[in-house]
C-alpha cells in the first residue's frame, strides 16, 4: 500500500509551522504511511496552493493534513479545491493564542467541511492519527496497527499512573 | 455497498439535537449511504454509549457522526472507545452560543482525535459530507457522486448570483 | 469618471448577505460611484471567485468590498488574487455573533492586507465610505462630496441632539 | 475515620497535572484526610477510568477530586459513572489558558453535576477544601478543624496587611 | 432526617432569578429534602446576607445553593461567611450571556471554594442534585434514592432514543 | 446647590442610546440633581463633542456621564478634554453584546481615567448613582439622601424575599 | 486639606497586588493627597473587610481605591458597605489575563456602582487620578494641580514624539 | 511623486509602539513612498492629535496609518477629523492580547470607517502595503511595483517550501 507513493499530503502556511506539523509527520512514520509535505500559503502563493491540491488526486493522495495560523484560510481553500477529506490544524501564531486560527478553520460553511483538530502540537498529532483512521477503513493493515496503538496508549497511562504515585509519595 | 447495512452511525446527546443532526441525515439520504441514528448521552447513559460504540465495528459501521451541546463530551467519549473516525458536531444549546460545545469537542488531547465541524446545522451538514468523503476513498461510486455534488454547488452559487443581482437592481 | 464602467466590485459569500451589503450599495448610489455586485463563495465556487477577481483590473475595477460570515475567507481569497485594495465586511451569520467572521477577516498574514470593517450593516456602510475615500484620492470630485457628507453627518447629530432633548423633556 | 482507608480519590488526566493537583494533596494532608491519587485519562484509558470509578464506592471513597486540561472530559466522565460528589479542577494546559478546560468542566448537562473550581493551583487547593467541607457534614472533627482553618486564614490576611504596609512605607 | 428542619438553604440575588432556581427546588422536592429559599443581595442587602448565612449552621443547614447573575458575588460572599459547602449557580442576566456570572462564581481564590455549576436552569438543577449527593454521604436513604434517580435517567435516554428514531423515520 | 444650574452633563453617542441613558436621568431626578443631556458623537461630530466638553467647567458642570456603543470612544474622548470625573456606560449596540463597548470604555491608558460601569441599563443607573456619590463628598445633603437610598434598597430586598417565598410556596 | 488625615483608602485583596497598586500610591504622593493602604480579602477576611470599610467615613475617608484579581469581589463588597465612591482596579492574577477580574469588577448590579479601571498598572494609576479628580471637585487646589498634570502629560507626548522620530531616523 | 513631500502619515499612540510600526516604515522604504511618522495620543495629547490630522491634507498627505493599543481610540479619532483613508493597526499592549485594541479599532460606527489590520507587526506591515495599494490607484508606478512585490512573495513561498522539505528530510 505505501511503497513510495504518498497517500497523505501535509501542507502548512509558513515554514514557522514546521515544528508543530512534525507531530503529524511522526505519526505518518510510526504507521509507515507514505506522505509528502510542503509549504504553501493560501494568501501569498494562491497559484501554488491550487497546484498542490489539483495535482493530488492523480498522484494518489487520499487525505490532506493542513496547518495554518492567524486568519487560517489554508485548510478551507484546500477543501474548496478537492473532494478528498481535509484535516485542519489551527496553529497558535498570533497574539490571540490560536483562537483566530481555530475559528477560521472550524467555522466552514455548509457544503465544504474541514475536520478541525485542537490548536497546536496535540492537534497536529491528532491530524496524523485521524488520517490513519480514515485510511484504515480501506487498508485493513492500518486498522490493526491503530488498534495496537490505542492499546499501547492505555498501557502508557498505567505506567504514568505508577510513576505519578511514586512521585507524590516521595515528595 | 449500502444495501441495508449501515456504514455511518449518527449519535446525539439529546433528542433536542435532532433538528440539527437531520442535516447530516439529509446528506446520507442524498448520497444513499446507509446509516443509523440514535440518542445516547455521555453523562446520563454511559453504559448505553459504551454499547452503541462497542458494537459498531462488528456491525460494519465505518464512521461516526456525533452531535452534542454544552460540555459536549459525547464525541470525545465515542472516540475514546473506537479506532473508527469520529466526526463531532458542536451544538448551540446553552447560553454560551455553542462556544462551550466547540471547545469541548475540538480541544481533544493528542492520541484521540475528533474531527470537529462548525457549530450547528452547517456543521451537521458538513459532518455528513465529510463522512461521505471518507467513505469515498474506499467506495469509488461515492467519489464520483461527491464530485458531482461539488460541481452542482458551484452552479448553485451562479444561480444565487443572478438572483441577488436582480433583487438589488429591483430595489 | 463613473459613466457606466464600474470602479467598485461588491462581492458577498451568500445571497443571505445581501441585506447587509446593500448598505455599501446605498453609499455607492449616494456618491454616484459606478459599481457591480455579485455572489461568489470562496469555498463553494472557487473558480468563479478566481474569475471575478482576475477579470477586475482589466475591467477598470479599482476597489473591492467583500462581505462574508462564519470562517469568512472570501475577502482574504480575493486579496490573495489582486493588488487592488480589498475591504472586508464580517457578517454575523453563525451562532458566534460574527466574532468568527471578524477574526477570519482581520487577522491576515503579513503581505496580504484586508481592510476590515465592523461586523454587519455599519461595517458594510463604512466599506462603501472607505471605498469612496480611497477613490477620492484620485478623483477630486469625490473628495469634495465626501467633505460635504462628513459635514452633513455632524449636522445630523445636532438634529438628533435636539430631538433627544425633547423626548427626554416630555417623558 | 481516616485510619488508612481513603475517603477522597484524586484523579488527573495526565502526569503533567501533578504539580497542580498537589495543592489538593496538601489540603488532604493538612486535614489528615486519607486519600489516594492516580492518573487516568478519559480518552486514552477509558477502561481504567471506568475501573477507578466503579471500584470507589465499595472501597469507601466518598468524594472525587478530578483535574484535567484541554477538552477536560475526565470529571464529567467520572460523574457519569458515580453518584458520589465529583469536584472538577480545570487545568491550563493548552494555548487557550484553561478556558477550554473550564467550559468542558462546568457546562455539564442537567442531571450530572460536576462541582467546578477555579482554573489551576488555586482551584486544586479549593477542590481539597471543598472535599473536606463535604466530609465535615458527616465527620464533626473535620468541621471543627475547618473552622480553625478559616480563622487562621483571616489571621494571615492581617499579617499580610501589616507586611504590605511596611513594604509600602519603606519604598 | 427531613422532618421539617431544612438541610439546604437556597439563596438568589434577585427575585428575577426564581424561574431558574426553581429547578433546584424541584430536585429538593423530588428527593424530599427539606429546604428553605429566600432572596438576598450581596450588594444591595449585605447585612441581610450576613444574617441568612450566619444563622444557618445553628438552624441545621448543611449545604447552600446560591444563584446570581452579572458580577455574581453572592455565592462567594456566602462562602466567605461559612464553612459549609456552597454551590454556586451562575445566571444569565446581563448582555454577556452569563459569562460574567460564571467567571465571578468560579474563579474564587485559594482558601474559599464555591462549587460552580453550569449557567442557568441546568446548573440550578445540578446544584440541587449535587446538594443531595453531598447529603447522601451522611444520609444513606438519600444515597439509595440517588442511585435510583441515576438509573431512571439512563432509562429515559433509551426512551428518548426510541422516540427520536421514530421521528426521523417518519420525516 | 441644584437651583437650575446643571452639575451633571449626560452625553450619549446616538439617539438610540436614550432608553439606556434614561436610567441615569431617573437617578438625577430622584436625587434632585440638576443635569443636562445631549447627543454628540466622538466620530461623527468631533467639534460638537469638543464644545460640549470645553464649555462644561465654566458652566458649573462637575461630573460627566457618557454612554456609547460599539468602538465606544466617546467617554475616552471626553476624558481627554477635561479634568472632571468622567463616568462611561458601555451600551450593547452591536452584535458583540457590548463587549466591544466595554473594552473600548474601560481599557483607557494610564493618565486618562474613565470610570466604567456595567453594560446597559444597570450601568446607566449606576452611572447616575456614582455621580451622586461623587457630588455627595462636596454636598452633604446628597450624602444623607444617598444613605437613605441605600437603606431603602436593602428594605426592598426584604420585600422581594417575602414575595419570592410566597410565589415558590404557591407553585 | 491633607494634613495627615487620609482622604483615600487603598485596599487590595492580596499582598501580591502591591506592585500594581503602588501606581495609585505614586499618584497620591504626586498630588500630596493623604491616603492609607492595607490588605484585606473579601473572601478570606470578611470581618476585617467590613471593619476597614465601616470605619472609613468617620475617619474622614472620601474615596476608596480597591484592587483585586480572579473573581474580584473586593471592590463590590466595599461598595455594598459604603456610600462613598469606590474605584475598582482589576488585577491580572489568574490564567485568564484579568478578564475574570474585569467582569467581576465592572458588571455590578443596578444600585451599587463600582468605577472600574483598566486591568493592571495603568488601571491602578488611573484609579489614583480619578480619586484626585473626584476630590478636586471639593478641593480647588487639587483641581489646579490636575490641570497642570494634564498639561504636562501632553508636553511629554511631544517629547516622546521627537525621540521616536530620532530613533526611526537613525535606524 | 515622492520627491520629499510625504504622502503617508504614520501615527502611534505611544513611543512603545515604534517596534511594531517600523514594519509599516519598512514597506514605505521598500516602495520608496515618502512618509512622516510621529507619536500622538488620542487621550493624553488631544490637541496635538487634532493638529497632526488637520494639517495633513494641506501638506499633501493622502493616507494615514495609525497604531494604538488598549482602548485604541487613536485611529478612530483621526478618522473623525479627516476624509482621507485611515488604516488602523491594533497593538497588543495590555493583558488582553490586543483583543481590546482590535475591537476599539474595528467596531467603528457607520459613517466613519477605519481600515483595521491584524494585531501587531503583521498588521503594521499590512498597513504599509494597503497604503501603497491605495496610492497605486493614482500612481501607476506603484501599481507596477506592487505587482512585482506580490510575485516575489509567491516565489519566496516556493523557496520556503524547498527549505522546509529539506529540514524535514534531515530530521
Amino acid at each position: 500500500m505505501t511503497k513510495g507513493k504518498p497517500l497523505v499530503r501535509i501542507l502548512m502556511g509558513s515554514p514557522n509551522d514546521l515544528p508543530v506539523m512534525e507531530e503529524a509527520v511522526k505519526i505518518m512514520e510510526h504507521f509507515k504511511v507514505e506522505y509528502d509535505l510542503t509549504v504553501t500559503s493560501a494568501h501569498r502563493s494562491p497559484e501554488r496552493t491550487h497546484q498542490v491540491v489539483a495535482s493530488a488526486m492523480d498522484q494518489g493522495i487520499e487525505v490532506f493534513i493542513v496547518g495554518a495560523g492567524g486568519a487560517a484560510h489554508l485548510a478551507g481553500v484546500v477543501a474548496s479545491l478537492t473532494t478528498l477529506p481535509v484535516i485542519g490544524v489551527p496553529i497558535d501564531s498570533s497574539s490571540l493564542q490560536g483562537m483566530d486560527a481555530l475559528l477560521s478553520t472550524v467555522q466552514m460553511p455548509g457544503g465544504v467541511p474541514v475536520a478541525a483538530m485542537a490548536i497546536g502540537k496535540g492537534g497536529a498529532k491528532n491530524g496524523g492519527i485521524l488520517a490513519v483512521q480514515i485510511l484504515a477503513i480501506k487498508y485493513p493493515g492500518l486498522a490493526k496497527k491503530m488498534a495496537e496503538y490505542k492499546a499501547a496508549m492505555a498501557k502508557e497511562v498505567e505506567a504514568q499512573a505508577k510513576s505519578s504515585y511514586d512521585k507524590n509519595k516521595n515528595r
